[in-house]
């Protein structure tokens, strides 16, 4: 049986692994889908590109308060999904063909489902018939996650084909290569994937039904937040919250009938196309863990250290199948630990996990990063809060912009903050300089005086946020009482219109 | 003759400087014009008020690589107008009331153009008729700058109003409160406020002519920017640089004649109207500076040192009077060192003026702190630079960006940024984690992986410049080798799509 110096399982993060360091090893890479993972392939770019064509339809459709008038753009659904597929299916194959060709002799790729079989013996069902089967001295899985299909009654179990009872349901692998803009969409979930495709759908003029089971959209998000959102989206399509899937069948007339139970009774629905955006689920449960040792926790999650370390000496995991936050920019972050620690197995490093940043490019836009105010709560930790709005700043004012705000959550004795929390214009690049401060350290009352915050940028949200927390506001040679006349309060009180 | 406390000339960044810790000194505040300033009445705020609606005009425009289709939106200018004017008019009129009124007892305003006339005596040649002479124990000089009118041939000097000649021409004290949108419009300036007000213009349909004396738009900026600003104008309207108006005349059949002598001779351009914006001059030549000794250098500025003060005991000076940076965030940090310095004499703070950003609220946005290339190679000193293009990060691909980078300059030896310049979607708000590295002596290596950066928003675009900087790259126990195994040689080659 041939062994590997290294198997690596998924093309997600993982297939950055494989660097000049390794050249001198042999390689496998098992690969059962697309090369370069959900976030390349059905995840984040994708969407992303469906997303600011998006933006820019609902900017024209709800612009008459800035007083321009126009209809909403036409998309050309067939274009776009040529245009955005085209680019990444080529980047997909090109990815494949670097792997297998001869720029990495020392790498062979097996295009398969691959398990374990012992400690460190796996078998690959290869897609084109046969099997593969090997041994390794490391692995690293990276095998990601899947979307999740509940198992409502009627619904098939292939996503974007009909099933016996003639339901075609979707999933986000499935929903962006559809022939024709629906004119009627569900969706259910009240996630952020959902949430996006809402967006998405809504603003190219989609009649969009969304079905949450919770009380808010985005609930795993800071309460203020997801309530906000919640009523945000309320006023752009029909959201069911409180909401469950009863059943689903074919309509008579096409389509697709969802049935529903609610707050006030049951309800159908009828739509062109069903959306099943219900949450991801890690692929750690197709590999037979069992045969190895490597395990999983309660959410099926592959258990590892800081290190990447699964339980099974020189078995590793990153990414979706692994991580507490199913982020891209984490899975890269975790692939960058485990390629240093393969490389340098004397000298580990551990994967930061302290300030993890997620964004939903929705509209408004949300950002978060660090704790929700709830947490807080849960923890008795003390905190102090402060908000300012997007309405309340010049850049606020350039837009009409009547639902945006930052929400800060600090600890009242360091000064520093311990949550941030955005929905509104550009939130997900807003955000950054927060991120920075909790990575590196730094006060609120340093963040807010120790630079200069562009006038009139979007960013002086986050300076009158800063301002405005009750937190000790020492730095540098400022005292507190000139903070007290800072830019908030005049921002907020237009009587007073001093620092504008 | 009355004393007061402290006399304030100008409602600017100055007007914040009465707060509580002064209630018990008399104030005398003057002002010759509007309420607020600059910024406020005819400057950024309402510029970027038109600048956003603009925006989206442009997008859709230019949407079709989206595979959007629509017809520009139809700005209605005079709503535009009236509900910017609307807003900021009614601010004015309550600062100015708020200043006047009950709740400042101890603050008497002037309403009238101030002087000198003596070492800390002034006159007030008050609007409503007659003089005020007061003196003072201290004074803030506040009084902001005006636009410049350049003496061409034929040119008034009065703004919006025909003159003997029949000629009208408009600075950007007037041109935002015309009555229709021009059907075409001549900008004279080659700056920044002649480049936003061109794609303000440009954006809804107006067939715009830029006059510059230079070789490139922008040409304060990094040479980089300038270039390739530039370049995109001229793809969106008439450009005529190294060009000079040599007179202006009432045209027969309406609008103004602008005769131009460029690179391919003479020139003559007809437009509904004229704009000159060559620039703005501080208003310290108007305050008979000489009768109490406060100093001007040879570009008409205040002279003042790292405090705030002017070689007079007890006059200070801040905002665009006196500082090199005519900038609305630079004036009210200058405001609050002499708010704290009035209060604290024995205990003087400083203005950092070290990383000063700006933006440019053009299409593209425009965003640079630091030096530019031009000045370190003239100063002689070492440097490294980076570039990273939009259009390869993920939220690029999404935007089928073009034309947007960032330019990053770096020590060498110490791996500190020296400048950043961007030229890209939301710029002013994708610079801020740069100004706020540089004013906390981060380091380019530890910016971009001491943090996360989310992936796929703009920020991206940051990261990758920062790890291609060439700089040194140690951070925390990450090698050099992983960091070239990073995001930017596999976004920059899609052949090897690894970290996407």
């Amino acid at each position: 049986m041939r062994n590997f110096d290294l198997v690596i399982i998924g093309t997600g993060s993982a297939n950055s692994i494989p660097g000049p360091e390794f050249d001198h090893w042999n390689i496998a890479v098992v690969e059962s889908g697309l090369f370069g993972g959900t976030c390349l392939n059905v995840g984040c770019i994708p969407t992303k590109m469906f997303v600011y064509p998006a933006d820019i339809a609902e900017a024209v459709t709800t612009a008459g308060p800035l007083n321009l008038t126009g209809p909403t753009p036409t998309v050309d659904w067939p274009g776009l999904r040529d245009r955005i597929f085209g680019r990444i299916d080529s980047i997909e194959a090109g990815g494949r063909e670097y792997r297998t060709g001869d720029r990495n002799p020392n790498v062979t790729v097996f295009a398969g489902h691959g398990r374990f079989t012992g400690d460190k013996q796996l078998t690959v069902d290869l897609h084109d018939g046969g099997t593969a089967e090997f041994t390794a001295d490391r692995v690293v899985i990276g095998a990601g996650s899947r979307a999740t299909v509940p198992p409502f009654p009627g619904l098939g179990d292939r996503p974007g084909e009909p099933g016996e009872n003639g339901v075609v349901f979707h999933t986000s692998d499935t929903i962006m290569r559809i022939d024709d803009l629906p004119a009627s969409i569900v969706i259910v979930g009240g996630g952020y994937i959902a949430a996006e495709f809402a967006h998405v759908f809504a603003s190219f003029g989609t009649r969009v039904t969304q079905i949450a089971r919770g009380p808010h959209l985005l609930g795993h998000h800071d309460a203020d937040i997801s309530v906000a959102y919640t009523a945000v989206a309320r006023h752009r399509y029909d959201v069911r919250t409180r909401t469950t899937v009863t059943a689903v069948e074919a309509a008579p007339g096409g389509g697709q009938l969802v049935h529903l139970d609610g707050p006030d009774g049951t309800d159908t629905v009828q739509a062109d196309q069903l959306l099943i955006a219900t949450g991801r689920t890690p692929n750690g449960d197709r590999l037979d863990l069992d045969r190895t040792g490597v395990a999983m926790d309660k959410a099926g999650r592959i258990v590892v250290d800081e290190y990447q370390r699964t339980g099974v000496t020189d078995i590793w995991a990153l990414g979706d199948v692994s991580s507490h936050y199913p982020l891209k920019h984490v899975a890269n972050a975790e692939a960058r630990t485990v390629r240093h620690n393969l490389a340098h197995p004397e000298k580990l490093v551990a994967t930061d996990h302290r300030f993890v940043p997620a964004a939903v490019f929705t509209h408004p836009q949300i950002a978060s990063v660090g704790c929700t105010q709830g947490e807080l709560v849960e923890n008795g930790q003390d905190f102090v809060v402060a908000q300012h709005r997007y309405g309340h700043i010049a850049a606020g004012w350039a837009r009409e912009d009547e639902t945006g705000f930052v929400k800060l959550i600090a600890d009242p004795q360091s000064g520093k903050l311990l949550g941030a929390h955005i929905m509104g214009p550009e939130a997900a690049t807003v955000i950054q300089p927060l991120i920075q401060a909790m990575s590196f350290g730094q006060t609120a009352a340093e963040l807010a005086r120790g630079q200069y915050w562009i006038h009139p940028a979007l960013t002086e949200v986050l300076e009158n946020a800063l301002l405005a927390l009750p937190a000790p506001l020492e730095y540098g040679e400022l005292d507190a009482a000139e903070h007290d006349g800072g830019g908030v309060a005049q921002l907020s009180n237009q009587a007073e219109p001093i620092e504008v």
